[in-house]
Order: structure tokens, then C-alpha cells, then sequence
């Protein structure tokens, strides 16, 4: 099969390698449409996130849906045929987090497109049976690939209990700040405001339903007036989150989705005499049955945030798109294209 | 003032009473609509529900909105002329149970309409300032006024943690019923089957955006396959409250909202192996925000359930059209009309 | 190796069969302690238990420790030697119920003892190397064993939200009550008031810690005055459950842990009024850590409820020492001797 | 009556005032003890904590304990006699966060000896009749005082959910780190690490039971290969702090209790990849009755905690005491000696 091969920074090849076989309790997945996340791009940028080294040649790509083509030992054969969205991670299954209920936390995860597991840009990949999950046919491929960061949004509506009544705060308006902006919505809160200092994305948010917008390269945050009861910090600037945390009414919720650097401040007496708590997101754990069930009510629009389809050719392109225009949301690499 | 007083069982007549005087942290609000509810009618059949009896001449009606035309000692004048929705119980504000946040269970709790404190089937109410929550121009004087059986659908959903991927159940089509199941898909549900024995109130059900829609007259729920993770029981039949929770899946919550009998039975291996949370209602607190934002932003339809309008001369017509017309879903009383 | 096999009902006989091996991730363990459960005496009595029935010969026992004794393939052969307390059901590790972090209520789980899964009645039994916890030097063998009945508190008080200026009422001073009174006071709670018909066991209550203790065969529990937070409901005596719950406070939770009949009444309008919450527990999930901490800290007694030890050929003799002795509270079943 | 009033910093004076009168649902407490904490000392070195400034002449002490002497309108005469521990803040019951349960986040809080509402460092003080809190007999008046501090170590716990099996941190062992690691013990947790570079305080830590001290002057927290489920944090030294956050283990809790600088630095990709919770404290809502029952109970020491007594004429040198003598734990002021 074909597969687009990070081979250093910045260096990426189309290459033939042998299809998978899937194993015990798995199934080969025909790759359909494969979102590109920032992560992607990091990693062709700079060949490494944090603690996570890019040392040998690897495939990126770990938002994909597709075709099971082949269920391996020990599954049911009715799985083939199936569309599915494949959620990119698989764990141990046995380790303490694991046990509990944390999947996304167990230390033995194998994650798609993270070193030194390849991913999904290729024409076929092979997942845990559990992992390559159903959608209906209702659901483009697009939108079946797009479960993976809408998945991000509930997660994260989930760790700060969103919900009717919930005065929501979204920072920064890319991929997965539009989508948290939507799973806000979809939870049934009514009052959410999204920023970011690019008007265009501020637009599309608007078209996604957002109930306001604010540009703080224009407006201060502080001088809207807005006190949400949740933060869902999706820029990853370490000024704009002091701020944005301050912003935050008592027994608020914050949840730090964007990475930015190693360290930000947190303003402790505000954190203490409101009763903030702050968390961090680490992928997700059981997400993919009720952001499928989203997306295939139409309570979220996935096909809207695509402004861009790639052959696995032209995975670079794919990959570079949003430094060359504003304009472009989510990039989607067809790799049977 | 106007007020319509239950005399006895069977007997409410409209009488001349003194417009009561707003307290400290009080107003007095001039009734715009008030909602009829199963309890009303109760107590004009009954003269009791359960330990409170009617013992002396009671003015019914807990669902009210108006406007407030005056505050009282420490109440800001900027609140005269607000349009509110009335809550209709006020707690002692102090006890252990107000100060845990659970006022709904205050032993202390002034209720309207419950006796012996007078409810709001008159001109003017007075009431905590508080507890007369100001609404948005664009919901109706009906609409404020069923915020009050909206609240007992998201006090149902909160207790029930009903989200996106939720599977929820409504027994019971009735007015709580529909608003439960109106609820239940603004908090994110996308799987909302409702049943009832009545098919005009299934239709209801459906032209209000119901999943799907069950005669239990005709079809077994056993038969249906349903599987849900959330039981809302709203009918408060004995019998189909346990084949209801026998449908509840694994770590499933019930939520039992109708009043029935005193007692039911519980299938307690039932609820062993599937370690089901079974819990009951009692009221609400502190949801009237939450209700507010749900039906100012269109995610709920509340005067679509109003099915008729009644003025004080005609509380009783009001309280008995339900028996008289099987397609009624709530009937209104107009205090000014 | 040898095993008392339950051939019929009220039949076991020992019989040599030949020791089993252990699979990938497998241990072998040299059991040294296995507590007898009123569910053992239930299949020896009677052959089934709800739908679970005794169709071919099988080993009871699932409270087993030991010592580990082969390290299967991928298993670290540091873990031979160790002491182990072996948690007696192992899940499928993947589907729904299991990544949702509730893996007692895997719908694939293999439990000892429970059929057709053979039990720990014999001398050696194999498990998932996660399932086989080690234990410290200062807990017994048999208080290794007990680590599994001590789980059912140690679930039952997680269910109940127990914690310091809880009140508990346990019903029932059964193995299972007084274990689950401990575990309320290693919690946290210091007013915890435990209920028998039996004074012998309400004497052992106090010995080890009860608050308070009723003999409820002489005094209505009504007539105590004592109105519980947290009801541990332990005797499975469907009349003493409708009591017990309608002592239970407001906001209180209710947790059913002993098996009765099939249906109990539930008081529907105490459980409206009250809010209370109801639920059951099915054995336990990720509990072992927690309960060795405290027994191998000394905040429970687990020896102290062993009031007799038995040989292999001796099982009958254990299964049936309650029958005969109104003091036994826990007989051990020691394969080795 | 006497009263030590703080005139200006570093100035208390003996001053005569009139004894206070007991308004409706108030009571008059003749003051026995009155813990001192560093918050008095605070203000009595620098005349302000963050935002509140000693404006005008104030009465400190905020840990009173007494006897009820004066029934105020409303109060059952009952209350008088009764010895009872005063928590130190009324809020105004009836806001958007005292209806949520959350009193300690009321805008409107009066809390005792903080600009500008008097405290307890006199004869006499009134409250309201909620918050003056019966203890029994066989609490010291030292102890019913320490029920305040004691209340800060409950609700940290709460917070951070520390139950049997939770593995805990706490920074710092000053008279609230030592309470939280007391309270930590007593809500379960056998395994609770305490850090200070004070030796003398870790030797007092040890005799209250902690399970393991560790000098963080002579020793590296990250190199004592502790990873706890919950960090307490009592210190308020920043640096600490961020040293601290890293050793949390997965999916743990940090409540940040000491108050320090304004902002502290968050090891940001630490609480995403663990998914850590960060919150801090605000006071306490509720607590009271738990900390009683706990030091009613014998489960935590208060009285060990009191190293000096001090009358009215000697608050200075009680508030000063820490400074002098390192070994100086909890001085407590008697007002009527």
C-alpha cells in the first residue's frame, strides 16, 4: 500500500510499505478521509512534541474513518463492510488507569501518528475492534474523520460539566476551538463566547452558532464583561490564559485544552477566592458513541470546517495549507484519492 | 383583588381579598398567566395530596408570571416593571438542608398553592425578590409562566446526568412528560423515545421532537428493544414503573418523577446487577436560569403546550378540561382577563 | 492437585484434577486461605442462584489468597513468591461496561465459584496477574482472603458517599454488615448504628467498633430516633428494607447490598419527598487497594471474624457451621492442611 | 466589655466597648478560646491581606469557641448554656451562591476579624444561631476553637475526595498543614507524606500520626519517590509548589490551601498529560458538623496542637509567639482569664 512517510523535519515521501494484517480481536480499516490536527504539523515542523521524538520514519495522521475490509481472528465477520470512525488510540486495557475507567491516561497506549506508532496517512490501517467504532450512513467520511477532535470538544464539555444554563468561554476560534464552541452548544449551553484576534475565524464561528464573538487583538477581554462559569482554553497562549482564567466567575471551571508552553501562570489568590478548578485534557476516553450520536442528529457541523481535501501526494500541501492561508479550518488528506 | 378560593372539595369561588403587602427583599407582581397542574386538580378533587390537607379556604395555582409592580423594603426600584417568572416556593433560607443548596427540601418551605399558603389563581402575588426571575422580552407571559414545569424537567436531567449519547426513556406523555423529553434533548440527548397509552399526546410527543414514540396500550415495552441509560418516569402507574426500570441497562439512572401510590416495587436483583441509581424528585432548586436560557433561546417550545386559556372566573373549567378533552396538554388561567 | 467439587445439590466430594496452567498474563497461585460466602452455602443448598445455575460438577470459593507460585508467559517472574489477596472475577478488559471503568458489571466476566467458572476450593488457582494483589507480610493469609468481602463495604461506602459527620445505619450484622460497618468507620464515620435480630452478633458489632447497636427483634428500628445519612442495607429481608429506608433522612442514599426476593416495595413518596437515592451494588470494581490499605493499616479487623478453620475434605462442614452455630461469623476454608 | 482592638499595624490596644446585643435568629456567646492564626498575624504586621485593608480600628481572632448566654429574638431559650464553637462567617443566605450551597463564595460574606467586621478577640460576640455550633462535654474549649482550622482541613479533603486507598501530600506543617494531614488520616488515607524544612514540626507530625515526614530542606521531594493521588498544599511558597504539582501522579488532585504570591507558575503539559484537577480552597461551607464529630470522636488531635495561652492584655504577644519560638505550634488567646 501507499504511505505518505515522515522522513525527517520538514521531509515528507510517498512510499510503498506492506499492507497490515490485523491480529486478534482486529480489523483492517480501507482509509477513507484522514483529518490533519496541529499536532501533524508539529511534528513535520519541528520532528518532535515534547517529550515525544520523532527517530525513525513514521507516519502521521491519527484523525481517520473508512471501510472495514478485513475482521481479524476472533471477530465477528459481520464487521466487514462497515464504515467506521476510528478512534486513534489504543490501550494495555489491564493497568490500574486503564481498570479505572482511564484509558487515556494508561502509560502503554499506542497512539496513531505518535512516535514510534505510524498512522493513518495510508491506505489502510488495522485497529482494535472496539476502536473502529460504526457511523451511519448519514455521516460523510469527512465528518466520520472529524469524530476525532469533535471528540476533544466533549471531552472537554464533560471534565467542566457544560451544560443548559452554563455560561461558556472559548479562546482561540481554530479547528478544535469551533468544535469545543459547537460541543458547548450541543451540551445546551445557550451563552457561549468565542476569541481570537482572526476576523475569518471569528466568522466562521459565528456561521457555527456561536451566541457572541470577540476579537481581543481589538477588545479586551476584560472590558466585555462576560463572566462564563466555564473556560475552554483552546489557544495555548500562556498571556491570553492568565487573562482569560481571571475572567472566570466563582466555582468556575477551567479546562486547558491548547498546548502552549511548558509553564503558564496561575493567578492563585483568584483561583482561591473563587474556587476555580483547573484542569488539563489528555485526549479522551469514551467519547466516540456521543460524538457520533452529534453529529449524525446534527447537532454539530463537521463537513462545514473542512476547507480542503489533499491526496496522500500531497500530504505536505495538506500539512502547510494553514500557514499559507488564514482562510483554511481543517485540512482532510482522501488517501484513496 | 380577585382571587379564585378553594372552598371545599369541588368548590372554588371567585372572592374579593386584600392585595397583599410586599416585605423586606420582597415584590408584589401583577399575574400575567399562571399554569394549571395535576396537583391543582388534585386538591379540587381531593382536598388533600398525601399529609397536606386542604383545611381551610386555600387559593391554588404554583406556576406564575406577571410583571413586578412593587418592591418592597431593601428591594432595588429597577426591579418594577421587570417581567418575571415566578418560583413558587420560598425556603427559610438557613436551615441545614438551604445551606447544603438543597432549599427544594427546606421543612420549612413556603410552597404557593400548597396548604396553608395561598397560591397565585389572582391578580397580584407577592414573593422573595429573589425568587420572581426576571425574563427576556421575547418569551410570552405562558412561556415565563411554565418555566416553573420546565424546571421540573431539568431538575429530572440534572439528576439523572443526562447528556449527549444518553439514551433516555420518558414513561408518561403527559405535560411533565413532554417537557422532560424536551429536556432531555436540550441537554444533548439524541435518543428520546416517550411512551403513553394516549396517541394524541404521542403525536404531541413527536411534533415536539421526540426520537421515537411508543403505545404501551398497543406495544410492549419489553418488545421494543429499547435499552435506555435513563428511565424519566412520568406516569406514575406502579405497574409500569417496574417494567420500565427492568428496561434500564447496565449503570443506568431512574428518575421517578410521577406521583403514584405510596409504595412500588422495586426488582431489586435488577438494580443489584445492573447497579442501577434509582431516585425521586422533589420539586427543584435553583433551576430557573437554566429553564429561562432553554426557552428564551428557542431550545425548548413551551406554548405549544398551551392548549387553553381560562380566566379567574373559570378556574374550574380550567382544572376539569383535562378530564373533559383528552387532546389537552395545559391549560392557562389569565388573571387580568 | 486436589479440589472439593460440588457434584450435586448438597453433595461435594474431593477429587484429584490435574493443576492448572497458566496463560499469558497468567499467574499461578498456591492458595493458603479461601473465606466460605453465604453464596457458597447458597449453591451447595440449592444449586442456582437467580439465573446463575449449577449445571455440571463445580469448585466453589472466591475469596482466595495465596501465594504465587508460576509466572505465566509476559508476566514478570518477580512475582513469584509474593503473597497475594486474588480478586475473583476477571472481565473481558474491552468492551463498553470495562472501558467505562465498571467492570463488574462486564457482561463477559468470569467469576469463581460462580458457573460454570470453577472456584478456589483446591489447591491452586490461576488468574490474570493484575487480579492477583500482592499483600503486605502483616496481613494473615486469612485476612489476605477476607480482603474480598471487605471490598463489598469498601463498594457500598464509595456508592454511598460515606465520609466523616456521615450517619450510617447498617442493617444486618451478617459477615457482610459487620464488614461494611468497619469500613463506614474507616471512612470516616463515627456515628454508625448497626442492626440484628441476633444479639450474639450485635455483640461482636461492638467489639469491633460499632457506635451503637439495636436488636431490631426487640425494638422497632422507628422507635430508635436515629435518622441515618446512609443506609447499608445488609439483612435482605424485603420487610426490614421498606423500614430501614423510610429511617434514612433527606438527600440520604440507600445502598441494597444483601440479596433478597426478586421485588422489595419501594416507599415512593418518601424516596419523592426525601430525594433519597437508591441503588444496589454487584460485587465491586478496583476496591483492593483501598481495602488492603486499611486492613494492613489496622483500621478494620479481619481476623477477628474468623471463628473457624476447615481442610479441603472439610468443606461441607464449613458450608454448613452456620446452620449449626448461631456464633459463627466466618469460616475459613484452608486447602493446604 | 474588654476588647483587643488592632489600632494601627503592629498596635493592639485593651479597649473598653459595649458588649453587643443579639439581633433576631442571633445569639450572644461569652468567648472562652480563640485559636490565632496567621491571617491575624498577617494583618496585625501589615494591616492587609490582598484586597482588605484595615481602614479602621478592628477586633482580630476568628476562632472562637464559648458559651451562648443571650437568646436573641426568634432563638429557643433553649440555646442558652450550651457551649458551642462559632464558625466565624454568616453570609447572606440568600444569593445565586448561597442557594447553590457554595455560602463560603457569597459576595456578601461577614466574616469575623476581617476589614471591616470585628472578630473574636474580646468577651463577647453574637452570631447567628446556625453558626454557633453545640459541641459536646468532652471537647475542650481549646478544641471547640480548633474546630475552625480544623474546618479548612475537611474542606481541602472534600475537595481533593482523599478516602482509604488515596496516597497523600501535604506541603508544609505549620498548625493547617498538620490539621490537613489529621484530617487526611481520618477520612481514610493510610499513607500521608507531610513535608516541611522545620524539624521540630515534622517531629510534631509524626506524633499525630503521619505516616512518613520528609525534610525537604535536606531532601528533594522528587527524590523521595513518592507519587501521591492528592497533594494538599499548605505551604504557599511558589517555588514549592510547582515541585510539588510535578509529583502528582495520574488523574490526581491538587488544592492549593496556602496562600502565597498572587500568581504561581503551572507546570501546564504536566496537568494535561496527567490530567490533574488544581483548585483551591475559600474558606469552608458546611463543615462544622463533620469536624466536631471527628474530634468528639478522639479521630483527630486538637488539644496537642495548643502550645500557649494568652489573655486579652497579651494578644500581642500571642500573635507574635511564632516569631520568638519556632517550636510554637497553635497559641490560643482566653479572653475571660
Amino acid at each position: 500500500m501507499r504511505a505518505a512517510v515522515l522522513e525527517g523535519v520538514g521531509r515528507i515521501q510517498l512510499e510503498e510499505r506492506p499492507r497490515p494484517e490485523p491480529g486478534p480481536r482486529e480489523v483492517l480499516v480501507r482509509v477513507a478521509s484522514v483529518g490533519t490536527c496541529g499536532s501533524d504539523v508539529h511534528y513535520y515542523e519541528h520532528g518532535r512534541i515534547g517529550d515525544f521524538v520523532v527517530e525513525s520514519p513514521l507516519v502521521l495522521g491519527h484523525e481517520p474513518s473508512g471501510t472495514v475490509v478485513v475482521a481479524g481472528p476472533g471477530v465477528s465477520r459481520d464487521r466487514v463492510g462497515r464504515r467506521v470512525s476510528v478512534e486513534p488510540g489504543v490501550p494495555d486495557f489491564t493497568c490500574r488507569q486503564c481498570r479505572a475507567g482511564r484509558y487515556n491516561l494508561c502509560p502503554s497506549m499506542r497512539f496513531f501518528g505518535t512516535p514510534p506508532i505510524d498512522g493513518a496517512f495510508c491506505e489502510y490501517v488495522v485497529t482494535h475492534e472496539e476502536f473502529a467504532h460504526p457511523v451511519p450512513d448519514t455521516l460523510s467520511d469527512d465528518a466520520a474523520a472529524l469524530i476525532e477532535p469533535l471528540s476533544v470538544g466533549v471531552w472537554a464539555c464533560w471534565k467542566a460539566r457544560v451544560e443548559p444554563g452554563t455560561r461558556v468561554l472559548v479562546t482561540g476560534a481554530g479547528p478544535v476551538g469551533l468544535l469545543c464552541m459547537q460541543t458547548a452548544l450541543a451540551f445546551g449551553a445557550t451563552d457561549v463566547l468565542i476569541t481570537d484576534v482572526n476576523s475569518v475565524r471569528l466568522g466562521v464561528a459565528r456561521d457555527l452558532g456561536a451566541s457572541e464573538t470577540l476579537n481581543v487583538g481589538e477588545t479586551r477581554l476584560s472590558d466585555a464583561g462576560f463572566e462564563p462559569d466555564v473556560l475552554l482554553e483552546c489557544s495555548g497562549h500562556p498571556a491570553a490564559i492568565g487573562e482569560a482564567i481571571r475572567a472566570v466567575g466563582r466555582a468556575g471551571r477551567v479546562v486547558l485544552i491548547g498546548m502552549g508552553g511548558d509553564e503558564i501562570p496561575l493567578p492563585l489568590s483568584h483561583v482561591q477566592t473563587r474556587e476555580l478548578e483547573v484542569t488539563g485534557t489528555f485526549r479522551y476516553a469514551g467519547t466516540w458513541p456521543a460524538a457520533i450520536a452529534l453529529a449524525a442528529a446534527g447537532r454539530v457541523q463537521l463537513d462545514a470546517l473542512v476547507t480542503g481535501h489533499y491526496g496522500l501526494a500531497d500530504v505536505e500541501q495538506a500539512l502547510t495549507a494553514g500557514t499559507r492561508d488564514p482562510k483554511l479550518v481543517k485540512a482532510v488528506v482522501r488517501p484513496q484519492e
